[in-house]
């Protein structure tokens, strides 16, 4: 019987510290733990800034904050953000106006990031913490092997489908227009109305330029531009505007 | 000795589950994690694409997301998050431009959750999970009791300090005026330039449109306008518009 004193002993010393609620002797040293709480706040805090484009024009992600992107890039929280945003379509699209049905009716989708994921790039590149090398880009689009993102792509199904005609405007240049053709159809988008490129005379002119300069283009022949769905605020600043912008979430690079 | 077996059973059995990783056992059943986690990514999701815009024109917080939005409105994330952005617009009056210096600079702020906080009323009221009493809201605005968001204090400071004009732009009403001089005296704010509120001739007038306005007037006057810090996108958005605008968190309300 004297044998059971220290095994009761060592057991409710052992276990003491879960019945009060203090767990911290399993988890790393308190001043570790706080110091990686920072960090996940002040990466955090980066990324969020970014979706509002109130942080704008970054080049790289910062250093520190490279696992913290990775982790949300891969997480159900980037899937849900995203399913979240292409919900609030299908509710503007199911409540908010009534497509003139006259082959006026526009939407605009950005094409990386918003049709095509290039998660798997970006895996191999240190998740936008690498400085963009172009040649890499331009073989990985060349490879056609982007996969799709799921749900913008039922959303783009459900609007060709209700008869309104989507315009793919992307920051892409004209000679990669085979291989982007290829990988959107090979991940089953089909049925846009155009896809523009930028051709020569745009190069050098900045994103959210030439993609004014694109919208300008389609309200000057006629059409109503519902709505654009896309990852960079390039994509949506500037006149002419569409009557809604749905922003998908994007923390690896930034387009100007 | 005999004694001692069971002890050590029991004491390696207790322990083996923290050996091989697996820290379920100290945790609520695993069902129940899945469903707290799941619940966690719905509501980040949602407060997520309000704080974007995608999300639009919300009455209440959902209701299972009150507890979610308490927890972020008093965290230090939100803290963190509202410093960034602060941090990001000294950053841009440091590089971007060179204010006129004759006395035309003019830079916006929102009142509410933007220089004085409402957290202290929400607290008591949901945290935006009721429906909003506007007896209430008048109440506690008349009792000038609000406290300043510090961050956006020092800020003001700065942007007063560097000779450009402030103007304040609130949707609350006339008839507030002079708790709300009060209240932003009393907790630091001095210096602006005007201060707009609503008249009878903007009641009913959607917030938008009544803050197109007063930025209008402003540019007839010859202003120009640097930049608007605000928690609502109605603080943003049409024309005119300032050279950039600084979108604060705020998923406790929405005012279109």
């Amino acid at each position: 019987m004297a044998n059971l004193v220290p095994f009761w002993l060592l057991l409710s010393a052992l276990l003491a510290p879960f019945a009060s609620g203090d767990w911290n002797i399993l988890r790393p040293k308190k001043s570790h733990l706080d110091l990686g709480d920072s960090l996940k706040i002040y990466c955090e805090s980066w990324r969020v800034n970014v979706e509002l484009n109130n942080v704008k024009g970054f080049e790289v992600v910062p250093q520190e904050c490279i696992s913290h992107v990775k982790k949300y890039m891969t997480s159900s929280q980037y899937t849900a953000d995203s399913e979240r945003a292409i919900e609030e379509v299908k509710l503007y699209l199911s409540t908010c106006c009534s497509p003139e049905g006259d082959g006026t009716d526009a939407w605009i989708f950005d094409v990386d990031d918003t049709l095509l994921s290039n998660i798997p790039f970006y895996k191999k590149h240190g998740f936008g913490g690498e400085k963009l090398n172009e040649t890499d880009i331009e073989e990985w689009m060349r490879s056609s092997k982007a996969p799709a993102l799921e749900h913008t792509l039922k959303l783009f199904n459900l609007i060709r489908d209700k008869g309104i005609k989507i315009f793919l405007i992307s920051s892409r240049g004209e000679d990669l227009r085979s291989p982007t053709v290829d990988n959107l159809i090979q991940v089953g988008f089909h049925g846009w109305s155009a896809l523009t490129l930028r051709g020569l005379e745009d190069e050098g002119k900045e994103v959210q330029k030439y993609k004014i300069k694109a919208r300008q283009r389609l309200v000057d022949e006629g059409y109503h531009i519902w709505g654009i769905v896309g990852d960079q605020w390039s994509s949506f600043e500037g006149l002419p505007a569409a009557d809604r912008r749905f922003k998908l979430p994007n923390s690896m690079y930034y387009v100007a």
